[in-house]
């Protein structure tokens, strides 16, 4: 049943179902309550890359017969677009919740909504939405694997809270902390895609272990761009891991190959949250190049899933999409 | 099918129903990371009146065909009532998120677990595993009338945050409000425990009523209790209302009778956050005994619902339960 007529290029697909899920999201949280809707609105500041809608999307478009039929593109598809995109967003809004040890610096332009209570329930009510959305899908495996999800990413995110200020943080904790508050959400979006397009389990997982990869790099390239980006290419406040007493990659790196008395050194700067210091550290030491390294790494061996695909130029933006995860600088 | 041998009293079935649903709370928390179990541990504490299970339970025995047989609750009648009891709790802990302008006085006994990012993600943790709870009761209908209930009731959440002090509050805006984030949630314990139980739409339909008119009373009671109750009774830090700038129904009242100078002095007083005097003020003003009664008139107009059910003792101990709800000094 595919309609060659609607072949079109990958580029216009994604645009056209990227503009459907965000209108599912609007309509999704549109409320009653004008205060609650002009809440949301704010929340629109925080759509950036739209990263995980757009993996669903491809995802399901690559596992599909026709790659490049608007038509492999399910209402499934974009729903569970739409519902990752939520769930991320509520993580990014309750990221935003500050305990007083870490207004220390950027507090006011950190929490620039109404005060931690206000980000707290708008929070939930993202979370609450998405997993309402989610419902309505009518697939209760989508239910269940979501709920799997954001239990692993809360977990991670208690864990890592659980590690704050410990610099004896070992690289094994760090990769599992970032496996479960990124990798597994990632993942699930690939694997989601192809589920929907109906494809063999060997794909629906191949595609998972794309996105884990894609997701684990994608946060370790966010550590280093915390701690070693440009404010305003970044375009959001930096050195924010290291007010939060956070223990990223770089400098886990820098501590594990440092001599006694340069670890005195890296860690009274951490103590004293100093990021120029450790970024000039982290650099000369190598820790920042080996840091990239290892995310470079991770994401060719993920590329290399995208082999169970047929060539497509959707695979080829998928591929695209792994390597400028570890080459963005924004 | 009905079992005679199982017939017990009551008690002993609502005993064995909510030990099983704290079974399966628990084990739904169970997390590999001791952090994690940790934190589960430290919730328990918030673990109350079992309210919400308990009008699941009773609510699905009181229409069931053998409202004296264990057996007439279902599995799925214990899953729910660990959802709503998951998702009340998560809004507890949430609700201990402060602003710093509400940590004024009580903030380091209210915010005793390990500051506001660890009981962010630890409510997000309850909230996730209520849904991942529910999703494994394999009944659709639920996950979708779980998500309307939750997103109303974050609704009714960031109304009332965006009336923050606004001493200028009515009456109905109040009952919406309570409406949204308390009576729906305990209304729909009591629809769903009737509906699983497989009754007729209209008794369905009674019993969500019912639940409302119980919510509404019990958030009534709460707010007078937080005014007017003795700490050493009620259990827990009271004032948090004022302190958190929430205008409840006895200082609503208060002021749409007062005269102008009245006015001038109750309003100098919620400034002040001074609730001993506003207490005495309201005291003697009749604020606290007209709010009694409406809370009352509530409770008695709910009771009428349960008109619906067959005679049995669960049936009185709903009413009796009712009853309780505004008599309460804890």
């Amino acid at each position: 049943m595919l309609d060659s007529v609607s072949h079109l290029s990958v580029a216009a697909i994604l645009r056209d179902c990227l503009a459907e899920t965000e209108t599912i999201f609007e309509r999704q949280l549109a409320s009653d309550f004008p205060a609650v809707n002009s809440l949301c609105r704010h929340v629109e500041r925080y759509r950036g890359k739209m990263l995980r809608p757009t993996l669903v999307i491809l995802s399901g478009l690559a596992t599909s017969r026709d790659p490049l039929a608007r038509a492999s593109v399910t209402d499934r598809h974009l729903i569970v677009a739409c519902v990752a995109e939520m769930i991320h967003m509520a993580t990014l809004v309750h990221d935003d919740i500050l305990d007083d040890a870490s207004t220390r610096r950027k507090g006011a332009t950190v929490n620039a909504l109404r005060g931690n209570e206000t980000a707290v329930m708008l929070g939930d009510y993202l979370i609450s939405n998405a997993f309402h959305l989610c419902s309505k899908a009518g697939d209760p495996t989508l239910n269940l694997q979501f709920g799997e999800v954001t239990n692993t990413l809360c977990e991670g995110e208690l864990v890592q809270l659980s590690h704050r200020d410990d610099t004896s943080l070992d690289e094994p904790t760090y990769f599992e902390i970032i496996r479960r508050k990124t990798a597994v959400l990632v993942g699930a979006c690939c694997r989601f895609g192809a589920m929907l397009s109906g494809v063999d389990d060997h794909v629906v997982q191949a595609m998972d272990r794309f996105g884990r990869g894609v997701g684990t790099a994608f946060q370790i390239q966010d550590d280093l761009l915390d701690l070693a980006g440009k404010e305003d290419v970044v375009g959001k406040s930096l050195g924010r891991d290291l007010d939060k007493g956070k223990m990223t990659l770089p400098l886990i790196l820098l501590l594990s190959r440092a001599s006694n008395a340069e670890r005195a050194v890296v860690l009274d700067a951490i103590e004293r949250r100093d990021d120029a210091s450790l970024r000039r550290i982290a650099e000369r030491g190598g820790a920042i190049d080996m840091a990239r390294a290892r995310a470079v790494e991770i994401v060719d061996a993920a590329r290399k899933e995208l082999g169970c695909l047929a060539p497509s130029p959707v695979r080829d933006l998928l591929h695209e999409m792994a390597e400028r995860t570890v080459r963005r600088d924004f």
